[in-house]
């Protein structure tokens, strides 16, 4: 195993900066079109606006080994595609005995979970909640509000990502706007 | 593997408080009293103002197994016992080789780490701080400020605690204030 340092990062609560990033990622509108219910309102945003940020992660990087702790921040942009709220791609993660946690820094959102084997879990999010997602749970989080919603994750460094089963099927649930407020509906798509 | 519904626990980054703690620890001076270097100075404390709350933690619990991510906060009170400023007893993990992350809430402090093998670090802490105490360091934390200093930490559920080996030869640092200000100095008791 390599030796590592301590070292501190400096996280911005309001923008989920991180002061010493090893990366960041951006995920665009274009990356992840498919996604979401109502995939003609993504191209036409595209055509009409260009290519919106949806989400921006940052993190420190350290060697995929046995107790290794990575974390990282995401700041999801506020906005719908149709009526469906901003949002992560969305995971299992590849050794699917691995849990994470997330801590609420700011604005507002909430984290939909599901299992292979049927259940699904949608749990709100605000500055301070610190939310569990436990072994064999895919993870998705969504901003519920006008502001960036912004969090910090936490797992072990093996646990792996794996997109293809949720790009393939997506969730369960969506999360949409109804009358001006958060609701959870049906997939239509999904399976 | 049993298994492990999601849940969210709302965090209060003035008291570290949990809506819905599994356990709360305190840590008074009569349980660390000898950690001190003054420990003249600790009996002197407990003799006149009674028992002092030095730390508190308070944590969810979950299964000792691979890939569960358990998480706690922990406030240290402000103060001093002698020079040397409030501080949690300190460990290595059970399992050397996992990491573990510390993110800071509100107050300030610092967090002294060391290896078996003769490394030292000390590194500050505000809110917003994202430490990473790597595999194989002990850990320490210390409140610098006027406040509380309270921060959350994630780890993995195999890690363990050793207390052993900090509880018979401390630290190779003290941190003690010095013309109002932190210091560092070597433990004239280490090893």
């Amino acid at each position: 195993m390599p030796h590592i340092a301590p070292f501190v990062t400096e996280v911005d609560f309001a923008s989920g900066e991180l002061s010493m990033a090893d990366y960041v990622i951006q995920r665009r509108l274009s990356d992840m079109a498919s996604m979401y219910a109502d995939e003609a309102a993504a191209r036409r945003i595209m055509a009409e606006e260009g290519d919106r940020l949806i989400y921006e992660v940052q993190g420190v990087e350290l060697p995929a080994e046995e107790g290794q702790i990575p974390h990282c921040t995401t700041r999801i942009t506020p906005g719908r595609i149709g009526d469906e709220y901003h949002m992560t791609k969305g995971h299992y993660h590849a050794r699917r005995e691995q849990g994470e946690v997330y801590f609420g820094l700011s604005g507002r959102g909430c984290l939909v979970m599901q299992t292979e084997s049927g259940e699904t879990s949608v749990q709100e999010m605000v500055a301070g909640s610190a939310a569990y997602v436990p072994p064999f749970w895919a993870h998705r989080t969504i901003n519920l509000g006008e502001e960036d919603f912004v969090f910090f994750s936490i797992w072990e460094a093996r646990a792996g990502h794996d997109y293809g089963a949720i790009e393939r099927d997506g969730f369960r649930v969506l999360v949409v706007m109804r009358d001006g407020q958060p609701a959870m509906v049906d997939n239509p798509k999904y399976g």
